[in-house]
Formats: C-alpha cells, structure tokens, sequence
C-alpha cells in the first residue's frame, strides 16, 4: 500500500507544473506539466532556458548508476546509496531498479520525504532522539509491516531517550552501534566498552532491538589506506564479539555497514572477510555521491582511481551560467553564485565557453571568488571570452550542488533535455 | 490588475498545505494548510516541532521592518531592499507595506517570483543579456503599464545583446549605467569614459532608455570610509555630468542608486549633497541584509555601528537543532548542517542550551565544523551539554541562511508560531 501510494506520488512529480518555483526553466513554458515539456525535448541552449540553469548528464547518470550497481554485485555488498545526496525521489527510485536494497538517509525529514514517493527500506545514518520525529517512525511502522527502519545509536542516555519516546508502540524500532571513527572523529562511541554499554542499554528496553554495527570510515582521523582498513577491522570484529555473545539474538539478520564515497574499496576487501556469524549478514554499503559524481572533490578522491580496472564515475553535472559583465581584460563575471554552485570544498572549474552555437574550451578562466549571485572569473591574456557567452562550469561536492536546484533538467549529450529531477531540501 | 493577482497569490500562500516539502514542521500538522497551522498558534519547543528548524523572530523582524523604514525617511532615501537576501514574498510585502519603492534582485527568475506576488517596481542589479528573460521582461512591460523595471548596462556588448533581443518591443527597457567599484571590484564600467561609451551605445537604441547611475560600494577594494565615500562621490559626480550633457532627456526622474549593507551611512552623507540636477532624483537605497540581520558578519560591520544613536538592527534569525551525539568531553554534535545554517562567511554561533523547557547559556560551547548534516561542537570543561538538548544557534550572513530553507516559522518571544515565511530560491 505504501509502495502503491508512493508509485502514484512519483507519477504527480511529473504533473507539477511550471512555474516560478524553478530556476532556469524557459518562461515560454510556464503552465506546463513538467511531463508535457519533457515530451517536447526542448534543448537547454536555444530553446528557452535562462542562466543559470543547471544540468544533469542522462548518460552519465545512467553509467554512474550502473556502474555501481555492478560494483556492489560484484563485491557481495548490499547497497543503500546515500540519499542526502540528491533528496530526488526519482533519482532514489532509479537506485533501487539499479538493485539498491534501500535508501540511506540522515534526518527524519528526508525519511518523509523518502516515505512519500514509497522507499520501503531506510538506513537513517544518524541517532535519533527527537520525540515528534520518533512517534511519526512508530507510526509509519505500525502502519506499513513491510518497512524496514534502521537507525545509529551511540550513547546509553541516547537509547533512554528513544525508549521514553517509543514507549506504547507497536514495533520496536531497529538500531545499530556507531563505531567512531577514532579520537576527534565524528559521531559514534569511541571505544568498544562504550560500544558494549550501549548495547546492553538496548537489551534492556523493549522499544528498540538491536540488528548491527555501523559507522563511517571516511571520518578516521589522517584518513588512509591503512588506518581506514584498521577501523573497519574494529567495526568487524565488534559484530563478530557481539553475535558470539548473543546481543543480536532478537534479529533475522545482522547488518554491518560501512562506506561513503571515499574508500568503498576497503570497505569491499573488509567485509569480503567478515567470518560466518550465527544469521545471515547484510553488509551494507551507503555511497552517495557517486550518482552525480562531480569534478574535484570526488574525483580526487574516489576508490576507482585506486581500482581502475573497475570501472570509471563519470561527472554528470554542468552548471550553465552567463557573462554579465567584462569590465577588464583580467576579469569576468557570470550570473550564477553562491545560490547555484557548490562552494564549500572547491570552487567551480570553467570547462567550456559557448558562443552562438559553437564551443570552445575555457582556456585561462578560472573562478576565483563566489558573490552570493556572481562567481568571478580571473582571464588570462588570449582567453576569448564576451559578455553573454555561456559557460559549461564542472562542479565540486554533489550534495552542496544537488541542494540549490529544486528542479534539475537532464540533457542528452547535444543538449536535448529529456526529464526533470525534482529534489527535496 | 498585476497587482491584483499578486495579491490572490499571496493569499494562495496561506492555503499551501503541510507535507514533506517543509522541514521542521509537526509531522501531525501533514495535511493542514499553512492558516489554519497558523491559527493552532503552536508552540515551537512544545508541539510537535521537529529538529532542525530555522525560527524568525516576529518582533525583531518588525523592528528591523520599521527601522529601515525610518532610516530610509529620515534621510530622503527610497528604498528598495534587495530581494535576494530573502527571497520571500511575504517579507517583500512587509517591505513595501514599510515604505520600500520597490524590491531590488539579482536574476531573471528572482523578477518572476518578485512578479507573481505583485511587486510593481523592480531594481535588477544586473547587466540582463539573456534573450529569453529580456523576451519575457518586455512581455511584463507590454502586459503591465504600471510596471517599473530597471537594470544595470556595463558593457556596448551588453547594450548590442540587450538590443538584439528587444528588438520590434513595445516598452523601451530602462537601464541604469553600473559604475564599477574600483580596479578588481565587481561588475560595472572602470572608468567614467567608458560609461560615457556605455550610455553613447544606449543613446544609440530604442529598445533601451538611460534613467540613471548605479553601483555598489561595498566592493570598492579595501573598503572603508575614505575610498567609499570616494566611489560614492564619483557615482554622484557621474549622474551630474550625464544630466548636464542632457543623456537622460528621456527620463521622467534620475535614479542614482548604491547601498548595500555595509555602508548605508555613507551612502546617506553622499546622497544628500546630489546637487540640484534638471529632473527629479530618485536617491535608491537596496540593502538587503537588514531584514533578518545577523549575529556575526552584519553584526559586525552594520553601519549602525557607527551612527549608533540611530538605532540598532536585531538579529531576527535562531536556529535550534538537537543534539545527537556527544562521543567524548570535548565533543557533542547536532543534527544540523551545511543543509541548514549559513557556513560561507563565518560558523554558527551557540547561544543556549534547552533542556526540559528550561535554557541555559551555551557557555562553553562553539561550532568547530560543519559537515552535510553535522554541526561540530568543541565544548571546554564544564560546558553543560547532553543528547537530547536543543540547542539555539545564531547565524552569519542572512542571504545563505534564508536560501537553506523553503519554509520558514515566524516565532514571538515565548516560542509561540504565529505566521510561516515560504521562500523561492
């Protein structure tokens, strides 16, 4: 009933109408059903798209799917992409045909909106000791048998809070212990007698059943090869401790998870050598980034360059902006900003400059600074650049970029756009 | 007629219905509409609130409305606060109820949601060389005499590109020349002979008419009182010399417009020795910032700092989240984020702790990091913190504190929620 409900709140996406609630959309086409100017496949540069506008390659959202959908077949793992990612409902669907067990999510608003449009498997990434939020899990629990709803607990007076809100529901809810990183790290206990405390705090309320252990390697303190392959060796082992010493008695399976978009290699080689537990185990792998991948951070940073026989992510955003203004030989400035592109780790990479029609390659522009609506472009002598070309930027971190689109076009590799994403922040 | 229907869109607001497009809001509020949310006068710690949630303060947002609105009169200034920073139509009501001549914006797609909430005087504090918005714009002006729109010119190509697109409209567009704010500051003409150039290629088109000069001082390099009062004199010295050699015949009034957040004082000391010119001047303040102000980048640098005797801007915005997490007694971390708090000037600052309804100071307590959907908290010895607690944070910079959220509840003083801001970003 749920996933029925939530297959008609996907097709009501495409019923949304065009409106001033999205950016970059070509005015002409205001009224329309986002499904209605899908069919008219409209190209992003000469049909009547305003800057900035940004977007998603169909075909390399189609290949990053893929491609780690065959990663994790191939590794044995169980994959709940990260979907604070791109809060997509149609992108979250795209995951599970590609074989993702389920969602993972951080904070209760983001499982609503993963319940509305019929995720019927949510790994929630996170503690969570908010009453109100706690009672609407109780409900969509009692109502739908067939959700699955894991969430993190790390502290004993963490799992009392839960218990106190939960008390008088009708399914326990499913808990695993965070696993810290290490001293300095984020969330999650620091050692395993704190690991173990908790635990028992859990067996002892009837509100919560313990199913796993989890955690996030990516945040080892000096995060490397080996240091991260020795957490997830603790992370292993304190399953191991806890199925030998019955904690997970009360479970159908045991779920060890692991891996963000950094070091899924390891977590790969880690788990393929988890013993044989008393149940069956759910190795649990929770990448995010991967779906739209991007063009700095990630793409420094991920385990395909360590294993390129793999395969390859491929960067799927383009940010489209606009030269308003040419005022020196050493400058310009494009009408997108802070509002529209990721800043938080890198900033944009100029790729392309677009001039009636025809590109050529951004040769010497580089940002160098973001205003909340500009990004300004430093020029070195010889770049051809004019005020009103278009620039094809490269994007840095997928969740800050996802977060300032609510409605994403993506385009075909001439430009046709053939869908739209909607996204949830 | 405009008008009216941006009045039935506003009241359209109030029927919007709760669902998991809001974060924050009660989960048992799904369903109802924003009014009648309104009229249970919920309280935000006691009724169903879910953590992360963004609160407005209603009386020191009325008290930043009114003062403005004073500040502006007193010193013979219309006012058109930049939109960007809020993105709210509500507010931009507020704004105009207050006195504002019009709403300032960056982008085409701000002037659609500015258009379609009725807002009948528009600043575009940018060169507008995008066909399709220019198609549009001059739709607007065609469909709607009343409509008063301005926006920058800096560059002939820009003049050429707007030219070309407006071609065979009904209503010339009304620019205003952007005088840059110094050698490597933003957009705008570096020199008075090029906004000679810049107006002789206006002079030159009938789809465009040169009304004014514009700029904004708080990019002059090295800003501080001298040098801005400097460009300020030069832009009001640009105004003079064009009215003298008769470039704004056509107008009906001269717009001479600067004033962001930083240095409204200074703008007001300048604007007031505009000599006599042959038209009426239209002496256009924009800033922005001042509706929520901050509690650390505006806090710092707003010029009532300086003209105390003024008054002084409230910072309207706190931002409560919950602790999740606090692994080691150096550590705590809450469910909140780069999702949710403003992280591009400064980091959130902890004011208070609450726990069982009561508060305490957040002694102790500062934001080290932030992550997705994390804030780090380094807390000292004796810092009284635990999960569970909500804690109250105030924000630095406004424009990517609003831009976090689609929804935002206006609180009084004792947490009750009497109104909800909707933003369009």
């Amino acid at each position: 009933m749920a996933r029925e409900a939530g297959t008609e709140a996907l097709a009501r996406l495409a019923e949304e109408r065009v409106d001033h609630r999205f950016k970059g959309l070509p005015p002409d086409a205001t009224g329309l059903t986002l499904a209605e100017l899908a069919a008219q496949r409209r190209n992003l540069f000469t049909d009547g798209f305003t800057t900035p506008v940004l977007a998603l390659s169909a075909e390399r959202l189609e290949h990053n799917l893929k491609l780690m959908e065959t990663y994790a077949d191939r590794h044995g793992l169980a994959f709940a992409p990260h979907g604070k990612t791109s809060m997509a409902p149609l992108l979250f669907q795209r995951q599970i045909e590609h074989g993702a067990w389920g969602i993972t999510l951080a904070v209760p608003h983001q499982v609503r909106v993963a319940r509305t449009y019929g995720i019927g498997r949510v790994f929630l990434a996170n503690e969570l000791v908010d009453a109100p939020a706690l009672r609407w899990i109780a409900a969509e629990l009692a109502a739908d048998p067939e959700f699955r709803f894991l969430c993190y607990v790390d502290s004993v007076r963490g799992v009392e809070l839960m218990d106190a809100a939960l008390r008088g529901t009708a399914r326990p809810v499913d808990v695993v212990i965070e696993l810290g990183a290490g001293e300095g790290g984020r969330t999650g206990v620091r050692t395993e007698a704190d690991a173990r405390a908790v635990a028992d705090a859990v067996a002892g309320v009837e509100t919560l059943r313990l199913v796993g252990v989890a955690g996030y390697e990516a945040q080892v303190p000096g995060a490397a090869p080996e240091p991260v392959r020795a957490w997830l060796g603790r992370l292993v082992a304190l399953a191991a401790e806890f199925d030998k010493a019955g904690r997970f008695a009360g479970a159908e399976e045991i779920v060890v998870s692991a891996g963000g978009s950094e070091w899924f290699d390891a977590v790969a080689d880690v788990f393929a050598k988890i013993p044989e537990l008393s149940l069956p185990v759910l190795k649990l792998l929770r990448s995010g980034a991967y779906v739209s991948h991007d063009d700095v951070h990630y793409s420094r940073l991920t385990p395909f360059n360590r294993v390129p026989e793999e395969g390859a992510l491929e960067p799927a955003f383009r940010l489209w902006a606009q030269v308003v203004s040419r005022p020196s030989p050493e400058q310009a400035f494009v009408n997108a900003g802070k509002r529209d592109a990721a800043y938080d780790l890198d900033h944009p990479v100029a790729h392309m400059v677009r001039r009636d029609g025809t590109e050529h390659p951004a040769t010497g522009i580089e940002v160098t600074a973001l205003s909340d609506q500009h990004l300004w472009l430093g020029t070195a002598p010889g770049a051809d650049v004019e005020v009103g070309d278009w620039i094809g930027f490269g994007l840095s971190h997928p969740c800050t970029s996802f977060d300032k689109w609510q409605l994403i076009p993506v385009t075909e590799a001439d430009g046709t756009v053939v869908d739209y994403i909607r996204t949830f922040f």
